[in-house]
């Protein structure tokens, strides 16, 4: 095989073969090829593109580099979820315990964050004590025990993924339908779950922006599911504004308390509510109606929050000993009007700058830092009230990009759908 | 600046500005920016292209990553010759010798051969004793001396081009109208000249096969020598077979002495006579009828031929000692009929596997190797007919792949053209 060819074949924009794709992918996990020339084969993707079989193929090769989690010795059909990324979702923290307390196992494996949105496992980590480096014996142990496992995917599962995706991130090839698909669907084939509800976020705080190809990336995960056999749906859903109140690790994790005492945020309690029933509903083969009543009593019952608890304490968490900033501060409106729309992706920008989440893979994360948003799309605002809290160690925010990130009319505006669509 | 955003808008194919593009370039050549980011930005260029702004910025930025030789010490118009690459190619070695004979100065930086298609300078170095790695100044006293001068371009001229061709040559990022163009073109602007004649070839042998390609690359380089206000012209020529008789290093010098006696391969000579005739109108500011008439004479009257053998002498070669290969052998036709079409780049690979060029940057060369080729388009061949003489040194070529690059007829074939047309 001569990888220049492969390129050179790509470039051309033709259909690679199934041996052509599975050489790039072992020859650069073995290091026979170079960071320049995958990086060059990764560009011709984004710009051409690649149909269902290649990245079938891409994806199979991408497993393959790796361990796949064997599940099979847990009992009754295993869950589990992704998010594609947006600002304020922590929509795992509260799905999971949801389903777990319905009588379904969700054994999932998270990621951190990069950039301007943030991992479940940095969430997490908030907590004091929280162990997130479990081995594979442990992991399946605890499903077993408690129903529900969030563990960070380990170095052994899609090898080709981590070392990939450490490399688009710095040659701007990370938006691409196929390099996308593949990477998310790889890393959850590997982690050896039944069945999968995707969650592909779509606006301006998202990955993909636009609409259409957000459906793409949808769609193609579903089949690749399908083609892997694993029955996988995905939902649509918007990120033209934060998901829920806040944005910050430790801020995050408190409003998923919040949302698990039935006093959370509305969208962020719909969205996860939605969510979980998908899962149970496939979890269980019941009807997604049947899904949404316990759902629901899981919830308003207190079990969903119980579960929670026990899941954090098992992984050596004290949900008491939340990690906080050292200082905090408000920032008000300097007019009147209502809130039209709010440009999420400022804010996430501001918190990043005061240490939220990591510009390069290697800062550290400042776990309390972060922000209250406490007017949404649709409310009235009189100059004067507090737009925002903030929450920061040494940092603060530029006020003025704060303000700048709440566009505010003399009418009042009706927002963003909360979910688009659903594809199966 | 942030080279993420700028491979991003080109993958997007919008339009860089010159800060982006001088960046880019400049944090290469100092390291700033990786292999990997390089090449991802290449074939973002190679799929969507760059326009004439962008090509006189990137060239811009090229050419000042290192020295521009000044030759205005030396009195009259300095005319410089380049062709983009083909099979046999040894006009640079007739023409500059015919051109100096006639008056004009012809100061020459040459490179040396990768892939298929051979170097200037690894021709040269057939010629035991020849010198090819002169100081700038050796370079110029030379010009004044006797007119003509062909060395090895120097590390200090357009670093950024070195750095850029060899990452190029490992990441299917070659064929593309716009880095061939800043390629060419800022090499030819350091070296100096005052008017360029570039021979752009096209057809099955060439970089470009793709005639509107061609005439694209001949279009914006001529453009470019115009924005740097130095004339340039190109000439269309063909590739698609072998240029003369040769091919292999030794082989040619011989082939160039021969042509220069008057007595070489009359397709070689036309276009040696055609270019040559060009650069002595550009140089002399005459007629391109006048210029042909001093053209043709220096050949007849073997004043080029004195001028070859003085420009050899001058740089250390000793023309009575040209490398030869151990051995011969002749390849025969195993049938009848007229010569249809020859596959210039498969004799060429044979040639390469015998150690004519290089495969990689730091293999030998073995300079007695190569082919003469002893039926050409058009010639009647009978079964037994010598098609091939065969120079080797220690592994033959495969016949076979040598026999199959002969297309047979019943019917005698027109051929193609020698030139297909003139750009300025």
């Amino acid at each position: 095989m001569n990888i220049t060819k492969i390129i050179e074949k790509k470039k051309d924009n033709k259909e690679l073969n199934k041996d052509e794709i599975t050489y790039a992918v072992n020859a650069y996990v073995m290091g026979i090829i170079s960071d320049a020339q995958m990086s060059s084969l990764l560009m011709a993707i984004c710009i051409n593109g690649m149909n269902l079989d290649e990245t079938y193929f891409l994806t199979k090769a991408m497993i393959e580099s790796g361990n796949v989690i064997d599940l099979s010795s847990i009992d009754g059909i295993k869950v589990d979820k992704h998010s594609t990324g947006g600002v304020g979702d922590k929509t795992s923290l509260v799905c999971l315990p949801i389903v777990a307390a319905c009588g379904v196992n969700v054994a999932k494996l998270s990621g951190r964050g990069l950039g301007h949105t943030g991992g479940t496992i940095d969430k997490l980590e908030s907590i004091k004590g929280f162990r997130s480096d479990l081995s594979e014996e442990e992991f399946i142990r605890q499903v077993k025990s408690i129903g529900i496992v969030d563990a960070e995917q380990t170095k052994q599962i899609v090898p080709a993924d981590k070392k990939m995706y450490a490399l688009r991130d710095v040659t701007g090839t990370t938006r691409s339908v196929p390099l996308i698909a593949s990477s998310i669907m790889s890393k959850k084939l590997a982690a050896g779950a039944d069945k999968i509800v995707l969650d592909v976020k779509t606006g301006s705080g998202a990955l993909i922006t636009d609409f259409e190809e957000s459906m793409n990336l949808a769609k193609m995960m579903v089949m690749l599911g399908k083609m892997f056999n694993k029955k996988t749906i995905a939902l649509i859903t918007d990120m033209n504004e934060p998901l829920g109140d806040s944005i910050g690790n430790s801020l995050e994790v408190k409003e998923a308390i919040r949302t698990l005492s039935g006093i959370g945020n509305k969208r962020l309690t719909d969205l996860c509510l939605t969510i979980a029933s998908y899962m149970v509903s496939m979890g269980k083969d019941i009807s997604l109606k049947e899904a949404k009543k316990q759902v629901e009593d899981a919830l308003t019952s207190k079990r969903a929050l119980n579960k929670f608890k026990e899941f954090v304490s098992y992984q050596g968490g004290d949900i008491n000993q939340i990690k906080e900033s050292k200082y905090s501060y408000d920032i008000l409106s300097n007019q009147d009007g209502y809130v039209r729309d709010i440009n999420e992706t400022m804010l996430a920008m501001e918190c990043l700058s005061m240490g939220s989440g990591r510009i390069n893979k290697d800062d550290t994360i400042k776990h309390g830092v972060g922000m209250i948003i406490k007017k949404h799309i649709g409310d009235y605002v009189s100059k004067g009230d507090v737009l925002v809290t903030v929450y920061y160690d040494d940092k603060k925010v530029n006020d003025n990009n704060v303000l700048k990130s709440f566009m505010l009319s003399s009418t009042k505006s009706e927002g963003f759908p909360l979910i688009y669509t659903v594809i199966e």
